[in-house]
Formats: C-alpha cells, structure tokens, sequence
C-alpha cells in the first residue's frame, strides 16, 4: 500500500473506534485507563530499551544535548507518565454534561450537550512522554487519536503506545482508539492533516517551524500552542514591591516556559523609582537586560533593545524593557508585539485594569498576578493538553472540557412547523 | 497598489477597528446599529437603482431566472434587511458576559469572559441581503467584518455597505469596522482567507463549490455552513399518525433549505404499515419517491434509488427511502451518508432514543419532531449568521454568542509561583 492509503486506511479506523468510543461509559474508560497504566509500569524495562535504540541513534546523528535530554526515558520520567494517566482517571468526565438547556414555547426541549470531537490527530516533536500524555487525555474523552511523534523517538513512541493499546485492549478498549503512525516520512503529516471529513482535528505541539508546516497544509481545523511572548506592564498606580516580585517570579520561576514574561513595560511615572529595584532584583538571578533609551537611562547597564527583540520567545534570562506614556501605549504594545498567550498588569488603578483587562487581546490577563499561572493544572482543570494562542474553539490552557465539542438534542411530542 | 497590498490595508484596518469596537458599550453599537437602519432607509431609491444595475448586467450575461431571483431587492427585501437589523438591536449582547468563574486556593479569581472574535471576513455569494445581516451581526458582537459578496451583486452590495457605513458612522462607528472588498477579483478571497494573524475566521456562505475552494486556500479557520443532507428515522415504536405527520413537514413544507429531510430510513417492523400510508401522505403534496428494493415492495410505485442518492441535497419534493433492520443501521446510514446537520428519530421507546441520541455524529439530533427547527430563531437565538455543519467552535445555528470568543481575566493580590 502507499502511504496515502496507509493513512486512509488509519484515518477511516480512527472514525471507527470513535463511534465505539463516544458510548463508553466514563466508568469503563477509567478501567482502561488503569489498564493502560499497568501496563506501561510493566514494560518499564521495554520501554527503556527502546528508549535506548533511540537516543543511540540520536548520539549517532548528532542531536544536541538538549534534543538528547528531552529525548531520554528515565525511570523518573515513566513514572510521571503512569502518574499523569491515574490522574486522568479522577478527572470528571465532560462527555454527556448538559451544558445548558431551555425549553421553546412550543414545547421542545433544546439540551445542548458535551459530545467528544471525534477523530483528533496529535502531530507533536521529541518528548516522547506526549504519545501517554496525549492518548489518555483524547481517550477519556471518548475521542479517537491518531498520534504523529517526531523521527527521532520512533522507538521509544511505538513502546509506549503499544503499551497503551494492549493495556487498553485487555479491558476491551475499542480497536484502533489509539493508533500511532508508524513511518517517520514526513509526508504523513501533510496527508494527515489533509484528511477532511475523517480527522476533525489537528494538534501541533512543539516549535514554530513544525506548526506553520501544520498549517501550511492544513485542510481541518487547527489549534495551535504557539510561543509564548508574554508581557508584564507595571502601571504608574502599581504597589512596588508586588510588582517587583511578580517581575522576578514572571521572568526567573521558570524561564524556559511559554508563559514566563520576555518583556517588562513600565509606566514612565513610576519608571525611576520602579526600574532601578527591579533591575537590581533581577541582577541577583542573572539575567540580561535590553532596555529602549528611556530605560537604558534609568538603568544604564541594560543593553540596547533592537525591534526584533520585541518579537523574541527567549526562554532564557533575557528582558527586555520599555518605558511607556501609559496604559494604551503598553496594550499597543502588547497586541502588536505579542502572541495572544499571557500578560499581566501591575496596578491599583480600577481605570487602568478595566483598559487593560478588556483592550489586551490574549488568551489570559493577569491583574496583580504573574503570568506563570496559565497552565491546566494551576487553572484547576488538571491535566492539559497545552495552552491554546488561538481564538477558536479553545483558548488558553485546554484541558478535558476543550477536548470535546457539543450537540444539540432536542425533543418533542410531534412538534411540526 | 497591488491587490495583495489592497487586502493587506484592509486587514490592517479591521484590526484597528477591531480594537475599538472592543471597548464599544452594547448602548452605543445599538444606537449606531438604528442609525444604520435608518440610512437604509432612507437610501432605499439609492439601493433599488444599484440594483437595477446588477440584474441588468446580470441578464446580459444569462444568469437563470433562480440567480437573478436570488439578486433582486424589492421593497419588500429592503424591508427585512431594515428589520432585520432592528431585531439585532433589541437582541442581548453575549459581549462582556462572564462564562464562569472560580477561586482558586491562593486566592486567584478566574473569570472566563465572553469577547469578540475579532476580524470576520464572511463570503458569501448572489444574495445582496446578506451584506446588511452578516455586517449587523458582526457589528452587534464587536467584531470587524469584511465582506466579500458574489460579483454579480457588486453594485448592490456596495449601495448596501455605504449606506451601513455612513449610517453608522453618523453615530460614531469606529472607521473599517465594516468594509466591502471592492473588487469582484477572485484572487481578493484567496488572499483574504490567508491573512494570518490579522482575519481570525471565515465563514463562507454559498455553495459546495464556493465553501471548497475557501477551505483549500484557508491558513486561517473557516466555520463551514455546509449542505444538508437530513434524515427522518421511523422507529418500530412510533407512533405512526405522529410519524406521518412529521414526515409531511419535514420533507414539504420547505424543500428548498438545508433542514428540510432528504432521507426517510424505516424500521423493517414498522415499514409494511407505515410506509403505504407515508407514501399516500406524500404523494397529495408532489413528492417523488425514490426506494431501496424492500421500500418498493411495499410501495410499488417508488422509483429505485442509487448509491449517488443517499448523498444527495435535492432541495426539492424528492425523498430516498431505506428500510433498516435497527436503530443502529439508520445511525451507520446517517453517519455514513449525513452531512452532520440535523437528523430525527420517531420514537416511544427510551432505548432507541438513547443510542440514536448518543451516536448521530450531528450538530442537532431530533426526537419526534420535525428537522425542520434548526434554525437561529426556532432556537430562540434570535438572528443567525448560519448553521454551522463543522464540529469545532461553533455547530448548528450560529447566532450572537457563536460570534464570540472568550479569554481568561485573572485577578490577584501579588501571587507568584
């Protein structure tokens, strides 16, 4: 067979098992879920073989160190795999909610209710711990998932994933629920994501390069976990020393996440006195400053900020600073530079953070609280599947609820127009 | 300039608007909303000349009679166009509402709130109303439109598009917050539907061909209101004078739009009483039958249906008939062949229901009652921009609050992580 049918062949078998799936109960999706856990606890040994062939070959290729690190399988990070799945189990179900309902006056009943999406298809990079992740979260979903991990940990995505559908299947999850593609040829991703009418949905998880190509060819919808260039405005009303810790929590917690700020804008009124505690703060956890002129005053170590830098995800200990006239010109700032991911407002002003709340046109704004809570697990959904930049369907963190979409049931008694 | 500049401005410019109508009180948008009304109004010889210019044109290049019917604005359009925008005024706007909210432990207050989408381009084809519904509605939602109506109805689009900018601007209607593209170029809708980062959705409004090529040429999402192909399913416990009459009105009382039914699939124990009487039924109001071989056993004079049938909108006083050995075979059928818009069963037995209910993979599931409800104002939603046939963001009837999004306002008092 050619590679188009082989996905053909996928894309109608992961229709299939969806039908099967979305009458599940949610008690017998947590069986096969613990089943899935079992067993991937039980071919640990397995699974770190294949782990091995891969980052053997991955020294042979010359992978950086950091592509090498996110590729290994320690026994740490399978146990956080089997512990992400049991904490699925205990998450509510959302499939079956009725999420409103109201009654026409002529008597039909309208119920819209939560339905699973259907046929979702995971496209993701390195890590192989998101074949568990992923599956489990479009499993209790009652969603059939067709994964596509990246080349490099071919191995190690065909031991989990066979873990979880032999685990699955001894507790009788349906045929084809979980199906990993099994070539590395990068076409299957085109021919995936081109497969209208079967495949509802296309996650992208991983750098920009892989989600353009995503969307490049695209033929179903996507939702994109774009970067992060999240920014935190420190207005002239802000307390400043909640403003100095967000600012070092926001940037230094975690750098190398996409929700830690890469961008600090001050009001010019609060600027000198603001600007010289944080830098000194910050200075103390190494990180490299780039200010514009009006910063590099206040601040006169700071390196000169360039346009591209107003652009730039470092996930590093780099900052990049900006004195602004006011709340406008740090929203402006904002929506032009920014990717619609998390940003933060400092302030005590109710005028400013009702400009700022409404104006900023991203997934999450924070008054008084560091960006770094956008994220499933601190928004108390659990377990996400990532943090959605776009507009549609999903934004921010999604979580079990984002994995599913709605219907409409309505009854009547004969009713006729 | 060239055209792609042309469409880079206007993108440009919705995304100015869009920023402005964003922070619009419902008050203001409704007063602006009248003005808009009013000027209609008021240039109703205006419009009525723009048109006499369209369906000139549109004769000499030998547009059927349906097409130059589509086109034509009497009074009596112009009129519904005007109280059509009206009704939006006095309609809720979702803009502003808070989903939900939450605390959690650390004190942060989570409140997902309704917004704009943002920047909506809406293609659409022949009917020139459609400028007016499609720019109100967005307008009530804050949203920047652009419009991209079929070339035929050019002049008229444009009369109808400055009458709606002028009357809105007269009350202070931010600049581009509704636009026209002013060209009948087809290269204009390409370029459109790729303005990432800028156009957030298309909605494309028109035929199978029309709704094709948007979708092969999107790099942005698309909500597709796609074709109708609905089915009625008579249960072995229906009851049959109940089951007659909804199939009366869902096939005739207007074949002509998408939720009206295209497909009758029978229960083999109900069929040999039913079928005879539904047929009899049907044939008073012109319906032609056309039957699998166990229907035609039954009523004779059926004509024999083709595998191309079950996938067909007739839009017209035509019905395929299928008798099914269960309520699982009518849900494959459907699934199979549906399009995923509206689809019923009759039935007093909870069992049939239940699976139907579950496994129709549709945007709005019936139980006794007719297809014929899906519909923005059936629903109680008041205006609709459509009915959505895809799963993700909005399904089925699309009014006010499928023309938002929402975003995460997170409020605090200096927490870090």
């Amino acid at each position: 067979m050619s590679l188009q049918q082989d996905i053909n062949v996928m894309a109608d078998q992961a229709v299939k098992a969806s039908r099967s799936l979305a009458r599940l109960t949610t008690r017998k999706k947590n069986t096969i879920l613990e089943a899935m856990a079992d067993e991937l606890e039980s071919r640990r040994e397995i699974i770190k073989d294949a782990n091995k062939k891969d980052i053997d070959a991955g020294k042979e290729a010359g992978l950086t160190q950091a592509l090498l690190d996110r590729l290994l399988l320690t026994d740490e990070r399978i146990d956080g795999m089997i512990k992400g799945i049991r904490d699925i189990v205990v998450l509510k179900d959302p499939v079956g909610q009725e999420i409103c309902s109201w009654m026409r006056p002529n008597g039909l009943e309208i119920a819209k209710t939560r339905v699973p999406i259907g046929v979702i298809a995971i496209i993701y990079e390195s890590r192989p711990n998101v074949t568990a992740d992923a599956a489990s979260l479009c499993f209790k979903t009652s969603n059939a998932v067709i994964l596509r991990g990246g080349k490099e940990a071919i191995h190690s995505n065909r031991a989990i994933a066979a873990a979880l559908q032999e685990g699955g299947a001894s507790k009788g999850m349906p045929e084809h629920a979980i199906q990993l593609v099994p070539t590395t040829d990068r076409d299957a991703v085109r021919m995936l994501v081109q497969c209208v009418g079967k495949v509802d949905l296309a996650i992208p998880r991983g750098g920009e390069g892989l989600i353009q190509s995503v969307v490049e060819h695209a033929r179903i919808p996507v939702i994109k976990h774009y970067k992060g260039v999240c920014h935190l405005f420190i207005d002239k009303d802000a307390d400043l020393d909640m403003a100095v810790e967000i600012t070092e929590n926001a940037k230094c917690q975690r750098p190398g996440v996409c929700n830690a700020i890469e961008t600090l804008l001050v009001h010019e009124k609060i600027a000198p006195e603001f600007l010289p505690k944080a830098a000194q703060r910050l200075k103390t956890r190494g990180v490299e400053l780039r200010g514009d002129d009006h910063a590099r005053e206040l601040v006169p170590d700071m390196k000169t900020v360039t346009e591209e830098d107003w652009y730039t995800e470092y996930l590093d200990l780099i900052l990049s600073v900006r004195v602004v006239k006011d709340v406008q010109e740090a929203v402006d700032h904002i929506n032009h530079y920014g990717s619609h991911h998390s940003d933060a407002i400092v302030t005590e002003d109710e005028a400013a953070r009702k400009i700022f709340t409404q104006a900023v046109d991203s997934s999450t704004v924070y008054v008084n609280a560091s960006t770094r809570f956008t994220d499933g697990g601190e928004f108390g959904m659990g377990a996400e599947i990532g943090i959605s930049t776009d507009k549609l369907h999903a934004r921010g963190p999604m979580g079990l609820e984002e994995l599913t979409t709605y219907k409409y049931v309505v009854s009547g008694t004969g009713q006729v127009r």
